[in-house]
């Protein structure tokens, strides 16, 4: 039984988030010698699911607290996420940015209504605006991962994935500031699943704080999954992971850009290089799995085509197999 | 109430085709004018909505005439369709394929465990050959469109649409040989709703046929759509089509491109050609379009990654938009 806090998130969510598909492939599935049901998270509104907790948490805040309004410091999934459930809500937003962040980035956020902040990364700190504005407008902070709000709505997705497959043994879900891996954790709590996390393996601060026991920094990563890129997890995501999470795999640059290929080529479905961490993890740790069906998810979606066709371009080069299908006999 | 063929055949499909996603955009909304619901058939098995009709087609065959096996002459998704349907039914496929068919096709079809029997279509009548394997090894022929149980297998893909969103006041789908139309049609039958056929203008078979009321043929078209360049409507689909489809839109190549592009864009989905053949019919003739929300078909994936690279790179291009948003204030 999946915890009351997630179960509860399910609720609120029903007919805001899009209940996303488990794409299956007889290839994939021969290729990792077991079934392998990949969540379409990346298929969320938004792209990423990132609405779940970010929805969830505006809907638990109570009406005279949500009236002045949200605020969140999230180039990323996580300000598109907020001002969509700001606009469901019909409160506005507020989102602190990078000043150098790509055009697309604030457009994409601003037709969704978001009021935007920005900001000198190299001169100001971010947390200190947030919190400045906060207090200044009575508006409420909305963690992208540290909230226990934000994590059950993220547990949803393994909610769904539990809901719909019975005898899943293993879950791979992307850890970045930690929060999806600890509401799926408590998701599959009561079921016989494991929950693992995979990490780019120059962005591992969850896997090195697990093995101390508590969240220690490590230098800012540099890693095409942008959105794992953190120094350290979350310590409420961490004080879950590190009761619940299973194991934590990791994997390189190139494992993660040739999973974006994978995931092209056998379900054509478009992953940027963090939602596609956790397939990495499969197809490079499937020692490491229990036996048995497993679920992936697939977390995001949101990268810009020049990048998409750049990193596949390479990828798919390195990943087409040769073509060794035994001439076909031609009827005479 | 959906005619009762397609009732059947969401039973005999449950568990096997994936209840695909309907995918939602505010900014798709804002630009159509209207609530849009882009029912995401690409990430079906196999990558487009033939597997419904052909493992329907498959499922109705008694047990003594489905042992030999089933055959069909296709390159395209009807044959990785048919397949699989006879792969999950522990019976032998046979696929009649070009010689000159891209070998990535052949690979697909042979992944999938199907006899593929290659002839010369410069010299060679297909089917002529589908015929004669067929009485010789006692096989039944599965088409791709023009077969009953097809069409109702193809109009699950309509069942759940209106399961789904109840209000539609439209469903656009792109028209072939026009066994998907025809099967929304039936499946839209009893409900309040116009199920309305878009095709290449080049390749506007189905649209001629049904001014004069009867089939007609038009010369071999050359369309990005490979999968609908087809020269005229099969009988059985027409029969329905010219019956109840509420009216058939036509589209450009340049229209089909951008429309690639845009579901890109805003839901992060690969259509195929032929796939995207409805978007683009939102697109180009919104103003035909009864008020009210419409669904979309999205029918399939099926294309390679340097076609769809290119045709995006272009399409990308021309559907740019300028970033107006205004320069965010910058908090001093």
């Amino acid at each position: 039984m999946a915890s009351a806090e997630v179960v509860d998130a399910v609720e609120r969510l029903r007919g805001v988030a899009v209940v996303t598909p488990m794409l299956t492939s007889t290839e994939v599935d021969t290729l990792a010698g077991r079934t392998v049901w990949v969540k379409a998270e990346n298929l969320q509104r938004t792209g990423s699911f990132k609405l779940r907790g970010a929805y969830n948490a505006v809907a638990c805040l109570d009406a005279a607290r949500r009236a002045p309004g949200v605020i969140a410091a999230s180039s990323g999934n996580h300000a598109q996420a907020l001002a969509l459930a700001a606009h469901l809500h019909k409160v506005p937003a507020t989102v602190v940015i990078p000043a150098d962040a790509p055009a697309a980035k604030k457009e994409a956020i601003d037709a969704l209504g978001a009021r935007i902040v920005s900001y000198d990364r190299h001169r100001q700190r971010r947390d200190e605006i947030v919190q400045r504005i906060a207090d200044r407008d009575g508006l409420t902070i909305v963690p992208s991962a540290n909230d226990r709000t934000v994590i059950a709505g993220a547990g949803t997705v393994g909610w769904e994935m539990l809901q719909e497959v019975h005898d899943l043994a293993a879950i791979l879900v992307p850890v970045g500031g930690g929060g999806l891996a600890a509401g799926m954790a408590l998701a599959a709590s009561g079921h016989h699943v494991k929950v693992i996390g995979v990490e780019p393996a120059v962005a591992d601060d969850t896997l090195r704080s697990l093995r101390v026991g508590r969240p220690v920094p490590i230098p800012p990563p540099v890693t095409i999954a942008d959105g794992l890129g953190h120094t350290e997890p979350a310590k409420l995501p961490f004080e879950i992971n590190r009761q619940l999470l299973a194991d934590v795999i990791t994997v390189s640059e190139q494992a993660i850009a040739e999973a974006m290929a994978y995931l092209w080529r056998y379900y054509r479905s478009a992953a940027e290089p963090s939602g596609a961490v956790a397939f990495a993890g499969l197809l490079q740790a499937a020692d490491r799995l229990p036996d048995g069906p497993v679920g992936v998810v697939l977390s995001g979606a949101n990268v810009d085509w020049p990048a998409y066709r750049s990193l596949l371009d390479i990828a798919m080069q390195r990943t087409e197999r040769e073509t060794d299908a035994a001439a076909a006999p031609v009827l005479r």
